[in-house]
């Protein structure tokens, strides 16, 4: 069952939220934004993959998310009074939604992570066992608004009302529960009277920028401003951008960052005109088991994308030879820092991290 | 009379030609490349101003050609014995052509050259002028093919056999009459065997690098593949490229470059890579009375060109902010040297210019 809702904010909405009925995982449709706000609402395990497959929910923190609500509602509707049946069963779909991205880390995370809720529950009844599902889904989902509401704290603390931001693809509200991540101090400096004057990269060839940034602070009533990826260099060489923020699929040890391709363009010119240039990136996504970004395998996508897709006829020569790289590494020397939920680190990032994490397993 | 010639080489055409019967100027419409190879005839004064105004052709050098054909053909067309008639109805011609690109140097160039054909001769027969203002033509693009290729020649001696190279959008064969400048070394190379790997930058938002640039380097047998502009770095980063060739529309006397949107991205990103970023330039475009790139106006361009050209729907929300500058100023110490069909000069280039200019004038 879905429906189109025109004329209607999209921040009325939430990315990700479970239906007051309890009975569907409901989403906003992100391959129609922002031509159409469609909200999706998912039951079956085959409709919970492809919103996933496709990216009608993207965003690591979203398809998270997505992942911890949609495996809870598959396990409310096992038919099994026993522990072992009902496991099975939810190892059956847990296996099934995992495939939907085998790259993107958050939703094995998620997933994993519920498993151990009914591993950890095995000797209770199966209907506890759900109840505790749920309230797992819904504490991860309270936990990544806070998570981003800190990073959008320390983010804050380093600009000031009237900044010019730029931003690069969409790390935004649509790609989490609420704030996000790159988007967290603009929210947050928007609900304090900043006036932040916001740029957003188009950022090709998904145009998530133009789609989803542009849309989603447009219609919270943030000053954006729309470029293509390749007039970063104007607005920081015209001394309109105070400050980049990004977002982040994988930290390396080293401090080096993948994420959404053009990242690093942006980071290379932010050094050249002296603009701060900073990740913002929840501590899960430090990956201490990647010693540097060139450890850090980068997807590579249809060459289609680049000359058909969107388009009314092909911009390029049939059968051209296209490199179309989803994601790109940014080294640790152009980062002025990484702002997570438990702080801003600064470089050395290796010994940054290592402090971080020994502090955090002392708590 | 226009004439669509699907498979045919885009390379077996002239860019800009006079036809063999004397009475049209011949254009490939460079809007519907590379969908279509549409060869236009043009006879009457507004449909060359037309075709220059809506970009059909395009490219400095390939307009300065195009003005110098068509203001000889409507000169031609004059029906007057004397000078004084002749010279006022080719002033009206003059005048009007002039219009349709205000801001582009070569258009006003190439007429003002014409002109002085007509005062100099004034003396002589209205059909010796007409004689004249014929060779005059001829003689433009005869030497813009061998200013091209004198800039190849420089530009081959900066790479070798193999190199990777990347350019940005399209100064090729297209916008010049053969070579043109950023592709001559890549031409001039394919011609002698070099087996470069050329990278396109697609080049946002009117995608020159893949309808053209991508087009005529596959037409010719280059191995070529197209990007977007937000990968330069990842290509870069991977060790692919060896240089970097670019046109320019005008330097500055401070060696500053003002060139297609993205050039100074492209250059930052060489800078950070140790990439050598090589600007071929005619001495025609160097302009000794702009003392620096920021004394330069850069043109910007309607919203639509980001949010909805080319695209089946609207890629951006309706009524968003859009900066759309068509041009970059990219910094002199970015630029490793600028290749003219004099030689390759290096920094500092106000020297480099005025002992260039000095040692023409003695000549």
């Amino acid at each position: 069952m879905d429906g189109t809702m025109q004329n209607k904010n999209i921040m009325d909405y939430e990315t990700v939220a479970l239906d007051d009925a309890d009975s569907a995982l409901v989403v906003i449709d992100q391959t129609k934004l922002p031509a159409e706000t469609t909200l999706l609402r998912l039951h079956t395990a085959q409709e919970i993959w492809e919103a996933i497959y496709l990216l009608k929910v993207r965003g690591a923190p979203a398809i998270g998310v997505a992942a911890a609500f949609g495996i809870y509602l598959l396990a409310k509707g096992i038919d099994a009074e026993d522990y072992d049946t009902f496991y099975r069963k939810f190892r059956e779909h847990k296996d099934y939604l995992n495939s939907a991205r085998p790259t993107a880390v958050n939703l094995s995370w998620a997933l994993n992570r519920m498993e151990r809720v009914c591993e950890e529950n095995r000797t209770r009844p199966v209907e506890e066992i759900k109840r505790r599902l749920r309230e797992t889904a819904v504490a991860m989902k309270e936990e990544d608004i806070r998570v981003c509401r800190a990073i959008g704290e320390y983010g804050l603390s380093l600009v000031k009302p009237g900044d010019g931001i730029l931003t690069h693809c969409n790390a935004g509200q649509l790609a989490a529960c609420k704030y996000s991540t790159a988007t967290a101090p603009i929210y947050l400096g928007q609900e304090r009277g900043y006036h932040f004057r916001v740029f957003a990269d188009e950022t090709r060839p998904l145009l998530q920028g133009a789609r989803l940034t542009a849309y989603e602070l447009q219609s919270s009533g943030v000053d954006v401003t729309l470029i293509c990826d390749n007039m970063c260099a104007t607005v920081m060489r015209n001394g309109w951008i105070n400050a980049v923020f990004v977002g982040c699929d994988r930290v390396a040890a080293n401090g080096d960052v993948a994420n959404k391709i053009g990242t690093s363009v942006v980071a290379a010119v932010a050094k050249r005109y002296n603009v701060p240039f900073y990740v913002c990136a929840p501590t899960s996504t430090i990956d201490m088991d990647t010693p540097t970004g060139s450890d850090i395998v980068i997807e590579e996508r249809p060459a289609g994308e680049v000359t058909d897709m969107w388009y009314e006829k092909p911009m390029a020569p049939a059968g051209v030879k296209v490199f179309n790289p989803a994601f790109d590494v940014t080294d640790n020397e152009l980062i002025t820092a990484i702002v997570t939920e438990h702080g801003v680190l600064r470089p050395p990032y290796t010994a940054a991290f290592q402090e971080l994490f020994g502090a955090l397993q002392n708590r």
